[in-house]
């Protein structure tokens, strides 16, 4: 008995009697659900159910995106894929069936990850809780969804900000860590796929890192908000920012609008021994190129998944910030992620400036599994 | 080109140098993206590549949800479905794949809508913009995910927040609106599917509803928040609640722990004269159900989508609301709904007791479009 089921009795006993005959026989139609995922010791299977399909393949967030093992058709038209030994953590998964890209149907757990839904597996370890699960005995900071003027853009756009557990009444006031999302991803992003609010809320519970506010922007020009906000808009003109990349409009926006929104509208300490920056992917970019260009902001400099790209010069990136002086600068991404060569130059940069930094490998690839590990890394070492 | 090419181009970028020509062979296997929904005119055509597929149906949130028209298969595989004349709303839609239902896979827009994810589609009338659509030059209330203990269940649970522009700088109170989903939904519900944010925002703007704090609790006993932060778990020992039909585990708790947080944590205003309750579908019966046991509480109520259920009696339920006094009772139900019966009997009993009551019909059936549309009818009429 699946746990939506809680759902959809209600409505069935609502439905029974205004029913025709016709209806329950369509009603009918689709066949008993696909168990999906099936979970054996430290076996997982994966099932989608597609009889006259050629070809359907999966796709794990533990593999790199471009590896898609076939799955096996059974004598009932059922497609299987299985894993095992698996590492206790959470992972998201994808079937494609004929070419067409889906989360599984059979599972209601999907997450959406910038532009593709995906679905959610935890693979549970012995010892409880994983910091990525949400514990009622822990005590919980909230998340607000909130609105700022970004006067860069000439229009108001969203944040998400995680506020500790115990802000509402505290008379003190807490540093800030602002934490950019990837390409394709959103504000939505790191409380979602990075599941900050339990990995914060673990973490402060356990005095591991300080409390603090974690400022969540959407680093997109293009769009104002998490598309379920602004409705569905395929306008190619919203394309149309030829800054993007560097994501020069953002940068500017970060000192320009959110910084200043956050320090008069919450309960926070300034000065750039109070604000930590990172970025993962995408926003690593955006991160080089804030600290580049206003080295006075932040003494917590955080690059994930990401470095110098080979258009630029890491020293170049990084003198300033050296000049002006900073606490901790953080590297962290795995040999095998695909933006390993430009953490490459960026370390090789740090290296040739003799620059203090801390980097963190023991991860895996360019994926939210990593980030999340990083996050716990990085937390504590803020603000200390 | 697609709004998120933006969220992919930097990841092709970083990719290109590492991809080899067997994973180039690969990623290159899935078609060009099936161009879907695609608007023309006043038609919406909607698509989905599935060339070996013996049966693809289509279901529209404009639709009963067991009304499932066959989609028709073109010479590519492609099978489309043609709507014409649809009401400027914002709607949602499934395919059904030889059994399997699923969102559109070639568009990005999908909400969860209690246990199925279905794909967004807005219907833009000609004078924009509709009171769901996220308007820029409007001022926005903040959303906040926050935590309270729920002793009647001996956890912690989560509520959606709504608070109003202004909330942080008045030195005034607010009333409250407590407003409660359907079987199936949790506490993202009314902000996601019910657009609650864009919809109060539209109407205080305009001075057509006061200023209120919209609270908007998980109302399943099996689950203390949304499955996007309890994470993954089948575990059929969480379906086992028996008071769950009728809610009364949820009701308890509004009384004993919802009502109370709030009117402790937040800028309110407390007394009956500012409480309101509502709820859809489920959250009719209890909105009922805790009507009937704690008629103090409340002096606006509002049923949507539901009634008198035939076990129980209308004059039971709404004695007791009748004698403590109210200043507002409210019924929103068409008769093409599924629970128009219940509808029926709750107003025969509210008409056998002679209480003033206001019944809004004008809206379709058992769907979010309805209920978008009930909060803008309902929420002027009260606190005035």
């Amino acid at each position: 008995m699946k746990k939506f089921t809680v759902g959809v009795i209600l409505s069935l006993l609502a439905l029974a009697s205004a029913m025709d005959a016709g209806a329950q026989e369509r009603a009918a139609w689709p066949a008993a659900p696909v168990v999906s995922p099936e979970k054996n010791g430290d076996q997982i299977t994966f099932r989608i159910k597609a009889p006259n399909a050629e070809r359907v393949t999966f796709n794990g967030s533990w593999m790199s995106f471009m590896e898609n093992p076939e799955m096996t058709r059974n004598a009932d038209g059922v497609w299987e894929y299985t894993v095992s030994g698996l590492e206790p953590d959470l992972y998201q998964y994808t079937f494609n069936v004929d070419g067409v890209t889906m989360a599984d149907p059979n599972c209601l757990n999907h997450v959406r990850d910038g532009a593709s839904y995906r679905t959610w597996i935890a693979v549970k370890g012995e010892d409880e809780p994983a910091p990525y699960e949400f514990e009622s005995s822990t005590r919980h900071g909230k998340l607000e969804k909130v609105w700022y003027d970004a006067s860069v853009y000439g229009k108001q756009r969203r944040l998400s900000v995680y506020l500790p557990y115990g802000y509402e009444e505290s008379d003190g006031k807490y540093p800030v860590f602002y934490l950019q999302h990837g390409g394709g991803g959103d504000e939505e992003a790191w409380p979602t796929l990075g599941r900050i609010c339990e990995l914060m809320d673990y973490m402060i519970e356990r005095g591991l890192c300080k409390p603090m506010v974690v400022v969540m922007p959407n680093c997109n020009p293009v769009v104002a908000a998490s598309h379920e906000v602004t409705l569905p808009d395929r306008n190619p003109e919203n394309m149309a920012d030829p800054d993007f990349a560097e994501g020069i409009s953002h940068v500017k926006s970060m000192y320009t609008d959110i910084i200043p929104f956050v320090e008069s509208h919450y309960k926070v300490l300034t000065g750039k021994e109070n604000r930590a920056i990172a970025g993962l992917s995408m926003g690593g970019i955006y991160t080089l190129n804030l600290t580049q260009m206003r080295p006075d902001l932040f003494d917590y400099i955080g690059v994930l998944s990401m470095g110098t790209t080979p258009e630029k010069k890491a020293v170049d990136q990084l003198t300033p910030v050296k000049d002006a002086g900073y606490k901790l600068y953080y590297v962290c991404c795995g040999e095998s992620d695909i933006a390993w060569s430009n953490a490459e130059r960026l370390l090789a940069g740090l290296n040739e400036l003799d620059m203090d930094y801390v980097y963190y490998g023991d991860v895996p690839g360019h994926q939210w599994e990593t980030w999340r590990k990083c996050v716990l890394d990085l937390a504590p070492r803020l603000f200390m």
